[in-house]
């Protein structure tokens, strides 16, 4: 038969079909080697589910001594032999070899940087094309395709619209200081307008292009037409933050809803997590287990609970009040005005209310332009997620869909209204009120893992100023 | 009862509860309104589906003079009403209105772009903010989204793992003349070198960066860890050409599979477009139906045949003997060494075979590095999947997994080896035959829509030196 992945073989079945007792094929990279009297064990994954498969290659093979003892970990392999209840531990079935092709050899096993044992994280992201090998990337990977597929889905099941918006910008929107440039110029022959500054344009748009940091004001347009949609694509940020916190690349996330006030879109996030973390307990189990053992001993714990309990609402104002009284010494000061910091947050969602906590309703200076201006004139309808563990999960606020009050922000928050005539559009054509939020899917990622370092997070870790490829 | 969705409504179910006869509120946007003796018929679309619902407005509503008669294209309502059985053709139910609020007028009705007619491709373009409101754009962002949710649901069913590779690359590898760069760098003041050239060690990166324009070589250190992998993301090409065929950004799908060779990738390739187009088919019945009855007459036929017809197989050699033994007159020259161009593809698939073919093993000089050299030494197993229709759909091939192979290739094409050493230990460390193929999404639509111009195939079109937001 053709080969088998590990998962099937750990298994016993491919689809409805037993294999126990039938001859299987497996391809895959081996993890270990342990010799006994006149046989050896190895370990061959092939990075289908976290465990790898037993494969017991016995001296009745003709390359036993030239080269099944020679195996070491990476060697790809192609075994064959009869899948059987294993007696050792740990594992359900086993393959008694009788045939073990060496396909890909390590060169110079002393050196291979993927050793059979503990890495630091600091050495992995410097070998980070082969750091996909280790246990600890291999379910890293698969709990982040969990968490993506879980992400489609859940909107799919729930009529909303996959949309994705403009990756390149020419709208300098929200700050052009923390964006990208993007350009095709020159660098050592720059174009100059006759004032003397760069003539953009010559550039391959015809002007000043970026990265776009947020598909969300483009998203609105689909959302006034197709009612529930969602992005879902990478944002940049220029941000020079050396912090374990921050990427320059990041996925996000972002649904948009029609005829949403923000008490529905904080429903929402709250079905959205739950969904997500609901998938991730059933479907990924095995790599979870790894994670509770050895990276965040609570990380099922945590989610379990997460998903059981009913988010706590509280106002912003109220929020500070209760800070205020809590008596907690906080390093930054809490008062009416200033943004929550993240040991603010924290205190909230895990001494005051032990579970999640949606705060609502910020004052309207510090959040931004296109969130709704509240009846008390001071507040908008924006809204954080707190989550036990992290903070700050979710961002979203009711967006503003009263013209006359979205022109008076563009003007208080200094901005150019000529940048804004297509969004302002989506107001003069069919305005209703909608909501929405954005999440950033390599935070959840490190909630879900229990990282503590974001680069670790992404497929290719990067940082400012780091080596990489 | 909360609002239902029109696609709800047109159903007569929500769930698996019945909804005829029962009050139901609806909200969304007036496609069209017709007046007749006393009462006028409302179109309301919200998205959800192709067919907008018919709401029944008598004089009977508070409002009907003073409000529901005014009621123009796009403007915003929440209908609520008894859903009953239509009368009229073409629709199953409708709604007999006993509240007709209107949430959003239309700021100057003459003037609103999207009128209840049909409009140029062209001219909505220019108003792209707005076109999903029309039914083409509506269609087609429908039939995106089931196509991605198809992408992504035939990866995971078959055991592949999502990788989102870097955007921002500081790899030159595929030619930095197509590349857009990207840099902080204060352009009106460029770090200087001592020798004159720009000092990119002050940019954000600490080097030259650029906007990656495949994922491919990336997502190899993941499928020899993980076997089967993809990518599914946005890819970036700064040429400047003004086609209907190309865009600066686009989305690439590009699967990877490990122990594979190039008849293995050519049955991915098979399997995976018949799974999309099926999807499509069977899941925007609705869509299709309108884009075969406006744009593309056979769009439907022509993918039923598709999902039916076993795809042929053909060497490149023996493409070219049948091309230049077909008298077919073509602007392009047929000879063997020469890529083949669409003319050519098209022959070949529409009229030779009549079926959707693989074309195999193509001269080496005029594919890239990194694809295996054939026994032969002058082809290499690259393959094109050719699409009656469109031609070329899917390019892949089997890669190099010899490093001594890969190294005179990296020589031959007069790259830089130095860049390539992390590829390099792909081949040191446990290689293995693998093969993968890319294609582009916006193009996958271009060919579902019948679309003749790919910038109608994004949510938001943008071409060099265009005007956009």
């Amino acid at each position: 038969m053709a080969f088998i992945s590990v998962k099937e073989a750990l298994a016993g079945t491919a689809g409805s079909q037993s294999l126990v007792g039938s001859e299987v094929t497996v391809k895959g990279w081996v993890r270990t080697r342990r010799d006994s009297a006149a046989l050896s064990f190895v370990h061959v994954s092939d990075g289908s589910c976290f465990a790898p498969i037993q494969v017991v290659a016995t001296d009745a093979l003709p390359n036993y001594e030239t080269e099944a003892k020679r195996l070491s970990a990476g060697c790809a392999v192609i075994a064959t032999g009869t899948l059987v209840a294993s007696q050792g531990k740990g594992q359900s079935y086993e393959i008694q070899a009788t045939g073990l092709e060496v396909v890909g050899w390590v060169e110079d096993p002393e050196t291979y940087p993927i050793q059979p044992k503990a890495h630091s994280l600091e050495f992995l992201r410097e070998v980070a094309h082969l750091r996909p090998r280790t246990n600890l990337f291999g379910a890293v990977t698969r709990i982040r395709h969990c968490l993506a597929q879980a992400i489609h889905r859940f909107f799919h099941e729930n009529g909303f619209y996959w949309v994705n918006t403009p990756i390149i910008s020419t709208s300098d929107a929200e700050g052009a200081g923390q964006m990208f440039r993007i350009s095709t110029l020159d660098m050592m022959n720059l174009p100059r307008t006759e004032a003397g500054g760069i003539d953009f344009s010559k550039d391959f748009f015809g002007k000043e292009a970026f990265l776009t940091v947020s598909g969300q004001l483009n998203v609105e347009g689909y959302c006034l037409a197709l009612s529930k949609v969602y992005t879902f694509g990478p944002t940049f940020r220029a941000e020079n933050s050396h912090t374990t916190r921050h990427l320059a690349e990041f996925w996000m996330i972002e649904p948009e809803i029609a005829f949403a006030d923000l008490a529905a879109d904080a429903a929402l996030a709250e079905q959205f997590l739950k969904y997500l973390f609901r998938a991730v307990l059933s479907e990924r189990a095995d790599d979870m287990a790894f994670i509770a053992e050895r990276v965040q001993k609570d990380a099922i714990t945590r989610m379990e609970a997460f998903v059981n309990a009913p988010f706590e609402r509280i106002e912003y104002t109220e929020a500070v009040r209760l800070l205020q009284a809590s008596k907690q010494k906080f390093d930054f000061p809490v008062e009416w005005g200033l943004d929550l910091q993240t040991e603010h947050e924290r205190w909230l969602t895990e001494t005051h209310v032990g579970r999640p906590v949606v705060v609502t309703n910020y004052p309207e200076h510090i959040k931004s332009f296109y969130m709704r201006l509240n009846d008390d004139g001071r507040t908008v309808a924006a809204m954080d997620v707190l989550a036990p563990g992290i903070g700050e999960i979710i961002g979203g606020s009711q967006r503003e869909e009263r013209l006359d009050v979205l022109d008076a922000r563009i003007a208080k928050f200094g901005l150019d209204p000529a940048h804004y005539q297509w969004y302002r559009d989506f107001r003069r054509y069919g305005t209703v009120p909608h909501a929405g939020f954005g999440l950033g899917f390599e935070r959840l990622v490190v909630y879900v893992c229990g990282l503590s370092n974001i680069r670790d997070a992404i497929p290719f870790p990067r940082a400012p100023g780091s080596a990489e490829f």
